[in-house]
Formats: structure tokens, C-alpha cells, sequence
């Protein structure tokens, strides 16, 4: 290691961070400046990458999970010679069009592996990273060629050991022995509010040590420390290991460094001044002659070191052309044909059972796909077929994974296994606990991610497990999400549907609501359901002529509104709206083709009004408006005003009884 | 301790919970049978409690935070003499209209002292209520008269210790040495998915000890340990405890004891036999003989302690009587009248500073107002008077409270702090992240606790730190959830308006949406607009005659719409809806005398559309259907279409600019 050289990056580091958030007048200078070293180190001399080609499939993987410090990573891709993050670019730092962004956006520049901000995260998608690799590794690995074998860094901050999804997530990998995972923890006492005396005073290395990771210390401006540190964590291919390097908070800026004014804000015109004094930066996004030189030199090493991969890999590909094949199907992105279940008219099961059916056979159809449930495989029925396996540290290849009771993580993690490349994920748990990893949903929207999000037990028809199980604004509160597909079909022939649909659809995650209950498969007036349906709604129940009114209902309400209308004395068709807001994006031409114009509509679902009076007159929507209550589910359905009598009532415009029942939200 | 007499409980709390469990066909024998010697210990002798007064504020308090364990707290609750359970109750387990609902419902019987079942937040509440009883000591209690002086006692189950809130609470409580919280972990090694090995094998104990705790280990089923214990927990006076009692799920049923089988399924008629058999249990509903006269004899004993408190809370009231109004205000669940600051037109601040001075004037009257930050005082703005204090260690009356970057405990521990009675609370982050903590936000709105949530930074006008940290959806998901009222200010002057609601309102939470950016305070057209913004809205801007449009805005868009309507060619009114759902549960008249039926109406709101429809056609609706962009407020608003310019497009129905901007939710 050229120490000297390794100085003058972390000094152009410095120098491009204070500069950048200065003129943006924007960003956070404290932890590039606390972490230059430890960056430095890692794109100069620990990562095995190359900036010629950013997506190498065995590069390492680096996740700043402390997203905030955004500028290190920029300044660090920009050196070391990632085309995407030009010196302009970051001149133009936290400006639209910039792939600087205010914080690392995934798909804004190669090189940037994950979108991070929301703390915490970046551990858990680390975490996913590491198991991704065990899984392509154990899949792909033969004795002769290693074409899968590489390192996930991460660099967390206060926050992110703070948040509680670095409890689940790094309780997870201790269990399962993720040993190439290496967390340098960026331990500098302060936070936004101020010491971390105030609120955090706990012993980090024993609580990872507790999670069965090898906890290791050092200085943050060591350079030979952070290399040895870094050789002993790769040593223990058991254990995940954290490595706490202590440092201090926008090291360099003389008057504020140590304190949390270096935090968040640019360190002003003085400071900068006073910055460039003390650390000897001659100008203006200033990089050193010694750092150009020094990534120069680094790039045939690069290059050679991924030219050699490329060389067992093709020598690999020669060797197992059906596992080529097979990897070339697993980072294709597109999903395989599967020999999906038939259902019947007639046939009564919940769609989450039905669920399974399709799930075991795309499974089947589909090895790359994994993923399972919070502890709920039975009830969500998302058990994989048996030859799929679990995932342990016996079994690498394996691809149910026990996620424990860890919702967010479970999230996370799986955003981590989709970035990594080569899997399709999905996670499961009940659908009123979609709370608890709504954040690492967003994220799957944000960065398009295209993880299956099994919800299921998706109403009020739980049952007795009460309000605190009973789904009441999670449809609303999920449809409300850009770039998240909803699905809720409504018995077992349309939840085939939704699932090929989930698995079509890749350009963002997709939630299927699923129901606890057994549903009546019914038939389809739309001879065409099947092909329809992919607008987001089609034509369950046909009159002659022109209706007196359109239901329009989705799940489970679906049956209800069929037995409704056949009850009702008017002629009422009925609308299967299996995704809202997939329907709402058609052109108007498709639309009407389905929901009349200048026609009643009436909408049923076991949810919120809101979102709904798109289509219907407030006393046109038969919602659910509070809380739920336990008991029996058709009791419960009963006392909330979700029956067909209620709809018929609705129907007929006798509001007064069920509106009675029917609790408005009360303030 | 007469052991006979305890073991007689334990067996009628088996028996009460197999039989209410299978005559409901619904719920979770697993943690009843195998945690009754734990509850008996509890509810027989360690409580400090009078089922005769179940409101006695210095009683000790227990939280069931494995809430699908409810027949256990059921069983006792009935044992001990609480009259809201009766047997009749128990035996309409799980039925509507029984107390005994599926999950432990606080408002349910008086007894409950929490709604439990989401996993962890029990024990995050429970740090809220031990929080709460040393902030009441220190103030109330005198060198003569300890009136405030009681323990909370905490059950918790696997899942809640894998739930990262446990990590977060646990944490934060270990760095305030909450030495009378005292946690029972139920440690059968078993969940819904099998045995723990599967995905959690960390060492609690040890990440306990890394929190600050002591902990300590024992067995399930042994009184004398339990007692041994709990009263070494309580000698460690600074530090909580957690006592990790061995146990076997489902214990006494032959066959399926420690199996998963036991957890969440009533045993069926065979086994509950067989558990008869097995256990000596002669019939239905079982309560021991000895059971009854041990509580019986309990009684008096319980009543004796509450009256010997009641004396000392007597002599103190006499010798204190400015003490005793205070304590008495505390308790009054009402808001005394505050100074509230004065802003003028003309005046140019962000609502969040403006919060911050209508907090500060109502946390000066109101001595009971304590809450806090997840470390972001600062820019969400909440810090309190400076002699409102710090809560610490060494200052258990210090009002401000530090949460650390624990957003999910923050919520459940305010939660808790509320439940426990003699606070208001409130807790801020920025708004995007109100995700992080909306499960707990949802236990505040199912229990109608009136905690405060202070969202700042509430829209694209965030600006340079991009989509991580720009709300879209959120205004909208808050507004779907039952019993949170979300209130949204335009200007300064709005905003004392909303503090004072938010303080008015006592039946369930608040969520307050303030700016990051800078409001101009305008001249309202109401002259009574403080009365009228009660309904949720009222008019801001008004013209002679009927108006071609009238826009409804949301807190900075109400800015922006009045903009828009002094530049039109039209003649535009502009409401400002502080608060849409209050407004929507207005009766008719009151609504048109503000939205006047058959006129035009436009929305405007930096945020989703959906749940706006009920007002205005898609078309008239000026809001974000896509993530948001890092850059300078004013550039973001540009490029997503969120200004004045993009309004007036809007009013003129020249839609082609706009809507090439305004991309749509991408499916």
C-alpha cells in the first residue's frame, strides 16, 4: 500500500465533499469527512471491482448504508473512474439531472448498488446481498471454477445500529453465519441531537457478539489497521463480523468537526476556508495529482483481475453448459412458463391456499425464485415445493428462508437478494403487518425492485383475532404507493392469474392480497377474463342491456356482490377490479368498455371508502370506515355492515339500517 | 406462599384457557398453558394491585406483550376478582360483545392496561409505562410521602424479542436505568414456524447485558425461583431486568406441548381431553376450589394496601395542596389555557417554527406535556422551554425526552407514557418517516390515546435530500387510518390553531403535517376562519358572487392556490382544508357554506390524488402521482409540476403541459 498516495485520495475525497455540498448549499459533509480513510481504502485497495465494468456479477458489493454521506461514495466512484459520476455531476450535487443525488439512488449510476437514506436499511440489504451470494455460489460453484465468490460491504453510522432493523437483520445473519459480510461501523459519538450520550450508550460489539458475529476494533485513520481489521474479518467465513472503527465527525473542518454541526449542513464559505487551510486542498473540487495516478495505475489491476474471472467463467460455461443456461435464465429477469393449477367452477378454497398452488408451480418452473415468510409459512401458505429446500448454512442452495419474526428485515433483505441479481424474491406475512416493513416496500417502489409481497388474512374476515389482525386501511394504504402493483383477486382462478401477473410484472415490486377465507370459484361473464384482467378489472357478471347499476367489488367482496346482484330486483352487473390503480391507468376507451359511462356504480369493498369516490357517490360505496372487532368472521362482517343484505340495501338506497351499523370514522 | 394453592391457579388457568379456547374454535392455547405459574405468581403475589380499583394510580402494571396469549391474562384478570371478566365472558372468548376479545383490548374491561398482539410493542410500552411512573415520582413524591412508587411488570414471547421495536425499546430503556421495569421472556423455543433453531439463535441474555440490563435466567415452573428472582430485579434498582424463564409451550397437553402445534390452534376435543386427564382437570370451566378461597383471602390483604396508599396520598394532598392541583390537572386528561403566540400577515416562517412557538406557549401551562424527537429536535422543531429540562437519569423531571434513531419505540413508548395516565405526550420525525413508526401510530388510534405526532418536512418542498425524504404518499396514508386526526396548516397563524386542536382533542391521536420551508401568513377571508377551522376548513380566499372555481389547498398549497387565484381570469375561491377528514364528517349544510354545491372545484396538495376524487374530477386535481427528485425545493416543484404556473393550467384546463410533466403512477 502506498500510505502517501492513500493520504492524497482521502484528501480529494475531503476536498470534493466540502466543495459539492458547499455549492448546493445542501448535504451532509460529516461522515465523508469522518470516513475518507475508510473509503479510500475500500475502493482503492480492498474492493475486488472494476470501474471499466460496473456490472460484473462477481464484483464485491459496497452499500452505504449511512446514505446521508452520500458524497463519499460519489467522490469515491468519481476517482476511481465510474463513468457515471462525472466531475460534473458532482459539481452539480443534489441538482435535478445530477446522478448525484441527494442521497445514492439505485439506477442513477452504475456503481451505486442500493438506494439508501432511511437508516437501517443499508444493513439489511447487505445482509441480502451476503445471501444472495451463498446461493448463486452453492448453485453455481464447481470444484474446478469459483465464478461466484465475492465480499458485501457495508458502512453503517449510529443511526443505522440504532433503528431496529439492524437488530433483526444482523440477529439474522449471525444465525445463518453470513462470514463474508464485513460492517465497518462508523462510530463517532455524535448525532444529529447532539453526543450520543444522550439516548445510546449501549455496547455494540457485545450485542453483535450476541448475534454470533466476530466484533472487532480499530481507528478509522489507520490505513494498515482497516487492511488488517479487514483480512481478520475475512478469516472467519463463520461469522458475519462488524468491524467499530472509532472517528470523529467531519474530521478536518477545525471548528466544527467533533460536534453535530458537521452533520448535516454545508460547513459554510469560513469553514470551507478554514478546512482547506488546515488539510492543504489548493482550490476549488480539488483532486490530487497523486490520486490520479494512483487509480491510473489501478485500472489494469482491475481489469486483469476481472479478465481472469471472465476466463473461468467461460471455462465454466464450457465445461456445464447446462449451468450457463441455467445462470443465463436466472439474470435474464423473465420469468419461465409454468404448468399453472386449474380451479373450478364450484370449487371453494382461500385464494391464499390457491395461492400456494400457483406459487409451487411457478416455483417449480423457476429455481431462481426464493424467498418465505415472518414466521408465518403455514398461514401464508408460502411453503415452496420440497425439492426448493431451506436455506441454511448447511444447505446454501436452498430457497425457503425462515425470516423469524423480523417483518422490515425480511423486506430489506429481500430488496438486498433482488439488487444482488439472479433471484426473484418474495416475502410474506399478514397483511395488516404490511406496516411493519412498509418503509422497505417503499424502497422496493423506489428502486423498482420487483419483490412479491405475499399479504394475506386481507380483511376483516380474519375473524377473532380482532382489530389489531383485521386489515382495514392496508388496501388504501398500499394502492397509495407509486410504483407498487396491487393485486387482490377474488377467487382461486383469478389469484393463477395474479400470480402470473406478479410474475410478469418487473418493473417494481407487487403486493397480492390474499384471503384467510374460502372463496367460491364463480363464472366469468368476460369469455375473455383471462386476457382482460391484465387491465386491472373485466366483467364478472353480465346483464341484458344496459344495467341499472355496476358493481364494482374486488377479493373477496367479489362474491358478495355476485350474490347481491343476483338477489337484487335490478339489473346489476358486477366489476372483479382485481388492481385499482392498474384499471385507473388505462385510456379512457378501455375503461368504458368495462364500467359504463353515465351508469350507477356501486363499490364494495371490506376496506376504506377513501380512493373509491372516484367511481361512486359516498352513499354508493359500501366501505369500512373504523376499526374491526372480534369474533366469528361472519359475525364480525355482520356487525361492520359487510354482508350481501348490506349491499342490497345499499342497492336499493335504504340506507338508514346499515348506516347506522356502519360506524363513520369518528373525530 | 402457599405453593398448593398457586399450583391450583396455574390449573384453572389451564383449564379456563383450553375450554374458552375451544368453545371459541379460535385462539392460542401455547403461551396460557405454558406461562400459568408466571401469571399466577403475578396476579397471586407479586402485583401490588386491588381488582376492587383497578384505576388505583399507583398500582403496578402488567402488559401482556405476547397479546395472542390473552387467555392467560383472561383467566387471571377473572381469578383475582376484576369484574370486567366474568366467567361469561370468558366463555364468549373471542365473541363480539365479550371483553374477552381475541387479542387483550385496552377500554375492554379495566384491567387490560394495553392492546397487545403486534408483536413487540408490549415491551415498548411497557418502557413507556416504567418512563412514566419515574417522571411522576419525581415530581409528586416527597421526602415524607412516596405516593408514586410501582413496578411494571412485562411478558414477552420470542417473537416480540425478535421484532427490532424490542431492540429500539430495549435499548433506550438499559441507557435510562428503568429500574422497575422488570421483562419476563417466555423462552419455549418454539414459534408458528417450528422449533427457534430455524431462525433465532442469538444469546439474548448477552444482548441484553450489552443494553444495560441485567439479566438473569430461571424456570417456568418454579415458584420460589420466580419470586427469587423477581425480587433480585428489583434489588438491581438501576437497571431494568430480564428474567428468561425456561419453558415448554402448550405445557400439560400430552400430545402436543412443545410442538407448534400447542401455539395458535385450539388443542381440539381430544386433546383438551386428554389435557384433562392429564392434568386432573374434572370439568368444564374448571376453577379450583382453592383457587377461590386463595383469592378470596387476597382481597383483603389487596384492599388493606390500596387504603395505607390512600392514607399517604391523603397526608400528602393535605400538606401539598399546590401539589395535589397539579397532580389532579395531570390526571384531568384536559389542556390548560396557554399563552399562544400571535404571527401577522405579512410574516414569513415555516409552519415547523411556528409549531414550535405554539408548543412551547402550551407546554409552558401544560407541565404534563413531555415527549420528543427521534433525534431530530432541531429540524422537526419540538424543543420545549429550557426550564421544561431534559429527561435523564439524574433528572426523572425533565420533560424533553431523547428517543435516539428509534422512531417505532418512540411511538409505542409514548403510547405507553399516555396508557399510563398523567401525561399528554408527544413524538416527531420527518414525515416520510412516520412510516417507521405507523404500526404503533395505529395502536395509538385503536386505543384513542391523544398522543401528538409531529411530522415536519411534509412534502417535495424538502428539496435536496430526494425521494428518500420527500412524502408522496403519506398525507394520504395518514388520512385512511380510523381515529387519527391529521391536521395541516397553511401559515403560522394556522398552525397555533392546530396546536390548540391537537390539544383539544383527547380521543384519540393527532398528527400534525408542518412545512420545512418558509409560509407566508395571509389574510383570511373568514373573519371567523378560528371558529370555522374546526369544521376542517374554511374559507381563505373569497369572491363577490359565485366563483367559476373553487380550490381546495392543503397547508403550503394554500399559498400556492392563492397565488393562482389572484393571477387567474377567472373568479377563484380558495378554501384551506387544514383538515380533510374532519371536514368530510361534517353534516351537509356545513359543508356547502364552504364547498358551495354546483360550482367547479379544484384540488391542489404536493401529495397523491387518491382520496381526493370524492371533490374533483381526476383532471382538476393538481397533485404528485410519482416519487419525488432531489434538487432545490423550487426546481423539485418545477419538475413535478407542483407551482403556480402549473395551477393556472389547471384553472384554464390547459392540461397538455402539465400533464406531460405530471407522469402518472408508472404500471
Amino acid at each position: 500500500m502506498d500510505i502517501k498516495a492513500l493520504e492524497k485520495i482521502a484528501l480529494s475525497v475531503r476536498a470534493l465533499s466540502i466543495d459539492a455540498i458547499q455549492k448546493a448549499n445542501s448535504g451532509h459533509p460529516g461522515l465523508p469527512l469522518g470516513t475518507a480513510e475508510l473509503g479510500v481504502m475500500l475502493y482503492g485497495e480492498l474492493l475486488r471491482h472494476d470501474p471499466a465494468d460496473p456490472a460484473w456479477a462477481d464484483r464485491d458489493r459496497f452499500i452505504l448504508s449511512a446514505g446521508h454521506g452520500s458524497m463519499l461514495l460519489y467522490s469515491l466512484l468519481h476517482l476511481a473512474g465510474y463513468r457515471d459520476i462525472s466531475l460534473e455531476d458532482i459539481k452539480n450535487f443534489r441538482q435535478i439531472g445530477s446522478s448525484a443525488a441527494g442521497h445514492p439512488e439505485y439506477g442513477m449510476a452504475a456503481g451505486i448498488e442500493a438506494t439508501s437514506g432511511p437508516l437501517g436499511q443499508g444493513i439489511a440489504m447487505a445482509v441480502g446481498f451476503a445471501a444472495a451470494e451463498t446461493m448463486l455460489a452453492a448453485r453455481f460453484n464447481t470444484a474446478a471454477h469459483k465464478i461466484v465468490d465475492h465480499y458485501t460491504y457495508v458502512l453503517a453510522g449510529d443511526g443505522c445500529i440504532m433503528e431496529g432493523i439492524s437488530a433483526e437483520a444482523s440477529s439474522f445473519a449471525g444465525h445463518h453465519g453470513l462470514g463474508k459480510l464485513i460492517m465497518y461501523y462508523d462510530s463517532n459519538k455524535i448525532t444529529i441531537d447532539g453526543s450520543t450520550d444522550l439516548a445510546f450508550t449501549e455496547d455494540v460489539a457485545k450485542r453483535y457478539e450476541a448475534y454470533g458475529w466476530q466484533a472487532l476494533h480499530g481507528s478509522m485513520y489507520d490505513f494498515e489497521e482497516i487492511a488488517r481489521l479487514t483480512a481478520q474479518a475475512k478469516a472467519e467465513t463463520g461469522k458475519p463480523s462488524i468491524i467499530i472503527l472509532t472517528s470523529i465527525i467531519g474530521k478536518g473542518a477545525p471548528n466544527k468537526q467533533n460536534t453535530a454541526d458537521a452533520h448535516g449542513a454545508p460547513l459554510g464559505a469560513d469553514e470551507v476556508a478554514a478546512t482547506r487551510a488546515n488539510l492543504g486542498i489548493p482550490g476549488d473540487f480539488y483532486i490530487a495529482p497523486e490520486a490520479q495516478v494512483y487509480f491510473a495505475a489501478k485500472q489494469s489491476e482491475w481489469k486483469k483481475s476481472r479478465e481472469d474471472w471472465q476466463i473461468t467463467f467461460n471455462a465454466w460455461s464450457k465445461e456445464h453448459p447446462e449451468k450457463r443456461a441455467e445462470w443465463d435464465q436466472f439474470h435474464s429477469g423473465k420469468a419461465a412458463q409454468a404448468a399453472m393449477p386449474v380451479f373450478n367452477t364450484g370449487d371453494s378454497i382461500a385464494t391464499r391456499a390457491a395461492g400456494n398452488k400457483a406459487l409451487c408451480a411457478i416455483a417449480a418452473a423457476n429455481a431462481n425464485l426464493v424467498g418465505g415468510s415472518a414466521d408465518l409459512k403455514g398461514p401464508n401458505a408460502v411453503g415452496l415445493p420440497a425439492d426448493a429446500g431451506t436455506w441454511t448454512r448447511e444447505n446454501r442452495a436452498g430457497r425457503y428462508i425462515y425470516f423469524g419474526i423480523r417483518e422490515f428485515a425480511m423486506a430489506a433483505i429481500c430488496n438486498g437478494i433482488s439488487l444482488h441479481g439472479g433471484f426473484r424474491t418474495l416475502c410474506s406475512t399478514f397483511m395488516v403487518f404490511s406496516d411493519y416493513l412498509r418503509p422497505a416496500m417503499r424502497m422496493s417502489a423506489l428502486m423498482r425492485q420487483p419483490v412479491i409481497y405475499v399479504f394475506t388474512h386481507d380483511s376483516i374476515f380474519v375473524g377473532e383475532d380482532g382489530p389489531t389482525h383485521q386489515p382495514i386501511e392496508h388496501l388504501a394504504g398500499l394502492r397509495i404507493m407509486p410504483n407498487l402493483r396491487v393485486l387482490r383477486p377474488a377467487d382461486a382462478e383469478e389469484t393463477v392469474e395474479a400470480w402470473t401477473m406478479a410474475m410478469e410484472h418487473t418493473t417494481g415490486p407487487v403486493a397480492l392480497a390474499l384471503s384467510r377465507q374460502n372463496l367460491n370459484v364463480f363464472p366469468k361473464a368476460d369469455p375473455d377474463w383471462k386476457h382482460t384482467i391484465r387491465t386491472g378489472a373485466y366483467i364478472a357478471r353480465q346483464v341484458e342491456g344496459k344495467p341499472d347499476a355496476v358493481i364494482i367489488a374486488t377479493g373477496s367482496e367479489v362474491g358478495t356482490a355476485l350474490e347481491a346482484a343476483a338477489l337484487a330486483d335490478k339489473k346489476i352487473s358486477v366489476v372483479s377490479m382485481i388492481s385499482k390503480e392498474l384499471f385507473e391507468s388505462q385510456p379512457a376507451e378501455i375503461r368504458e368498455t368495462i364500467v359504463p359511462p353515465d351508469t350507477r356504480v356501486i363499490v364494495c369493498e371490506a376496506g376504506v371508502r377513501s380512493g373509491w369516490e372516484r367511481w361512486a357517490k359516498p352513499e354508493d360505496i359500501l366501505s369500512i370506515d373504523r376499526f374491526g372487532e372480534s369474533g366469528p368472521p361472519a359475525k364480525v362482517a355482520e356487525h361492520l355492515g359487510m354482508t350481501v343484505n348490506a349491499l342490497l340495501l345499499t342497492i336499493s338506497r335504504e340506507k338508514c339500517t346499515i348506516k347506522d351499523v356502519l360506524e363513520q370514522k369518528d373525530l
